[in-house]
């Protein structure tokens, strides 16, 4: 059986070192709240709120540390309501992405792209990974028996030395499948 | 190939005829906006408020005709916002169920249950039942092949001679698959 634990990301926004500064203050470092599941990254403390055309959300964690691109993750459900319209998206891969506006205490930031809706993915160790024949960008069909059974297909495959192994799926996705982070998935093709 | 038409509920409700009459006025008649794909279901012109421990929803739109029982089905995501633990239930099954504050323009109702996420389920019409061998109440698994592929398992049958052929879905499922009304669902066994 190849169990994965499932983690559940709520909406929360990745920020550039620039946008730091604009939003929070020059010289302004993220504060750590607590880990994340994957070594090194951490929710922070802060909060942003976000305005699009339609409708704004407010409390939007901010995940560090810094990345070369600020990068807005939300679920379709979100989208709606912010009168956006991300594609469903890798992260890291905003080329031809909507923008939003991004409100801090210090400062605002229009971006021009960045908002994604992250494509649901797994982490893997390479240890894992080699001992379960899975290569890096496999796209693979994943079982999750929670409230509401279903099967992700094209669940993508991310192996480096530096992930721990955990399948990221969005609260739409959660709750479709009625499962929260914690519980197990199984792949099983 | 079983292919099956996609109806995604958005969330709503169904009002007895006294809580028509709590909500609307004395002998109050809901007027219909729109037909549905369910022969002699409409959604209806009005809409109520709802609200729970944690947060209110706005403009819930009631589906008519009156019922029995008052009934009203919103999404996982929904029930946060709200604070309520509905159960993922099939229509009609209620007891057990929480209540919540229902408020229209002549008056509240604090309902006692009621409160569900609706099971997914496809209203099958006997002949479409009989041609594809498939039984009342039997459990179907089902390809929604949107931007992000998956497959509902244990999906309900629901077979009469009063229903037409529609996949019922709610708006975290169709969100999760990225699909929408009028999109098609493949039954695969």
């Amino acid at each position: 059986m190849k169990q994965v634990p499932i983690g559940v990301s709520a909406r929360h926004i990745h920020l550039s070192p620039e946008h730091i500064e604009v939003l929070f203050g020059k010289g302004y470092e993220l504060k750590e709240m607590k880990p994340l599941s994957q070594p090194g990254q951490f929710a922070a403390e802060e909060t942003v709120r976000v305005q699009g055309p339609k409708g704004e959300i407010g409390k939007i964690r901010i995940l560090g540390p810094a990345r070369g691109n600020t990068q807005l993750e939300i679920s379709r459900t979100d989208s709606f309501g912010l009168g956006v319209k991300p594609p469903v998206r890798e992260s890291g891969r905003i080329e031809g992405t909507p923008g939003i506006k991004v409100i801090g205490p210090a400062g605002e930031v229009e971006l021009d792209r960045g908002v994604i809706v992250a494509a649901r993915h797994i982490h893997f160790h390479t240890s894992d990974a080699e001992r379960w024949g899975i290569q890096d960008k496999q796209l693979l069909k994943v079982r999750v028996n929670g409230e509401r059974p279903l099967i992700f297909e094209e669940v993508l495959a991310r192996v480096s030395d530096s992930y721990a192994l955990d399948m990221h799926i969005d609260t739409d996705e959660a709750n479709a499948a009625g499962v929260q982070t914690g519980d197990t998935a199984e792949i099983i093709g």
